[in-house]
């Protein structure tokens, strides 16, 4: 029998409040028209063909970062997918059966070496593949400059065996913003650089039709996006407490909780132990980079039926299934009886969502609107 | 088709050296016999029913963190588990369950309002459940103290309802210790703390059967564990970075890795970039408190083929899918051309593991002996 209010449910289980998910997917589609570009949301974060359902519809632009996440929303009738991590060439049999099954799917090149494969591996399956070469704008994880002499002669390796669809840019420097302006500003250097790279490659005879940048904080707070044709962001849809504290959201935007249950309670130690730990919460612990007054420990507590934040509790510590919870003043440790029901907001919800299998959705009462699966995994 | 070789295996994946277990398993077996105790493996790490066989018999006593690892070993014949975390009321109804097909499941209590609802549910659920007290031997997570005037009372109200089987602490604050003589003192710290509690349960009338306390450093390095009758320890059967930072095992000893492919080079920013990032190494990044020469970043690189660790390489940052490679000195770029394979050492085992659904079982050779499932969740 399937749980039907939140008190029924076993603990620790991941909650989603769709009202608040539903206000941010709102706010992000009018930011993205505001703009003038395309959103092509990026689906890491909720791995749910439920939710992306009510951030597109299945036909429009979305991304991923799995092939796993591909072959999924593809099995759901989404037909326009980049897949916005630098293939292994290995991989490249799975897009092709996607490709040949109906669905558009874009890759992501940032080599000459991969750009060379991709066509070769194209003319050996018999399908063309379609990349976007990736410009590094600032963040230096993957992509090259936009000013780099390699880009012609990927995208000239690209036009060889496959097809050239664009650049992209992935400004995961903006995380490092504290302001809007900040965050305008990374979102400029982005929007610089897949444009300068566009122009050279335009230049060199390439259409280069999609120009496409993004990251939650970029996009929220962009000035401009002149030559840029689509923007990407994820987080969006649920937020987290790390989005709050770099000013992308407030903390009464974040639609994405674990519920747990109070198992140890110590006044001799000032703790209240939950039965939410690494696991259930992630290891994640970015706020740590926002300072004392910014710093979530491995999340903030809030009451599981009102969603409030209980001033000053945090989540101090974790081992695999406990949290250690602490506050900045005092507990009191009355109000924190064994069995009692708590909900912890994420430090960063890509991470939070990916120990679970599925979300319950709750709509503001401690019903279960709905049970949504999440596919995870590779 | 199932992939028969890692050669085969689309990336990343869970990579288990079967050998190097069958080493630490005997290992351990070994000490445990030498300390005169039992062995009641914590099968939290593994969450495998193929791992487990070879860990002990299935009659065997085991311990899990979460009722669903304890279904799961159930359905697979144990018949003697102990669920070591302390248990939220609601949750007491699965318990029962289990113990009505047969099977005996300890449980871990901490607190008087605790002891009173599991004797309370016992009788509205018609079964008599079992329980042992949680000391707090100096980890400061959960449990009382061994001189605590409330043993007494939890004890009682225990007895009352159900049944008390014993006491057993956790020394997990052995991961703070550096050393042989510093694991043993905390082992030595968890069995003072047992064996009083132990002692004045005994003198008030309780048989106080299981006097257990456990941690992979502890039982490694105890001195003499008189008084003890079993003791836990899970992540000896894979190891992993972080504990062969603190001493309990060698480098060559760990049987877990991630096999990933380079999918970007970039000797402009000395970065080589690999298809395992945050979801796929976990954001675990405990061998930074060894200090800089015991840091490990999210992990270390080896060879794909020999297992060897390519000498000072370590995985510098992650994003969601992406893992940076550096270098402590400088990386040879042509070595590592897009498609190579790499195996990441993973710094904990358990939270690694914890991402992926099955292990791939290989013994020094590139084929795939077996597949093993694992169980997550909750």
């Amino acid at each position: 029998m399937q749980p039907a209010t939140l008190e029924q449910l076993d603990t620790p289980a991941l909650v989603l409040d769709q009202r608040r998910m539903d206000a941010n997917i709102l706010r992000m589609r009018e930011r993205a028209a505001a703009l003038g570009v395309v959103l092509r949301p990026h689906l890491k974060t909720c791995k749910s063909v439920d939710v992306a359902l009510r951030m597109v519809q299945a036909g429009d632009p979305v991304t991923v970062s799995t092939l796993r996440e591909a072959e999924y929303f593809a099995a759901a009738g989404f037909t326009d997918i980049f897949y916005a991590v630098a293939i292994a060439p290995d991989k490249l049999g799975r897009v092709a059966a996607l490709q040949q099954a109906g669905t558009r799917v874009l890759l992501a090149v940032d080599s000459f070496e991969a750009a060379r494969r991709i066509g070769l591996a194209g003319q050996r399956l018999g399908v063309r593949f379609e990349a976007l070469v990736e410009i590094d704008s600032g963040d230096g994880r993957s992509g090259i400059a936009a000013d780099a002499p390699g880009l012609q002669d990927i995208a000239a390796a690209l036009a060889d065996g496959a097809s050239l669809a664009g650049v992209f840019t992935h400004g995961g420097h903006s995380y490092g913003g504290r302001s809007p302006e900040q965050h305008a500003d990374v979102a400029e250097q982005e929007r610089a650089a897949v444009t300068a790279a566009a122009g050279r490659l335009r230049e060199a005879g390439h259409a280069c039709p999609i120009v496409s940048l993004g990251s939650t904080p970029s996009v929220v707070h962009a000035r401009s996006l002149e030559g840029v044709t689509e923007v990407r962001a994820g987080v969006y849809v649920f937020f987290d407490l790390f989005q709050a504290g770099i000013g992308s959201c407030t903390r009464d935007d974040i639609a994405l909780g674990v519920l747990a249950t109070v198992i140890g309670n110590h006044p001799e130690r000032g703790q209240v132990v939950i039965d939410a730990g690494a696991l259930a919460l992630s290891k994640d612990i970015s706020t740590r980079a926002l300072g004392e007054a910014g710093d979530c420990g491995y999340g903030l507590v809030a009451d599981a039926d009102t969603g409030v934040v209980l001033n000053d509790l945090y989540v101090h510590g974790v081992s695999q299934e406990h949290g250690i919870i602490r506050s900045r003043g005092a507990i009191e440790h009355a109000a924190f009886p064994i069995g009692r029901r708590l909900l912890v907001l994420p430090n960063h919800a890509c991470l939070t969502a990916a120990a679970y299998d599925r979300y319950h959705v709750v709509a503001g009462t401690g019903a279960i609107e709905a049970v949504w699966p999440r596919v995870n995994g590779w």
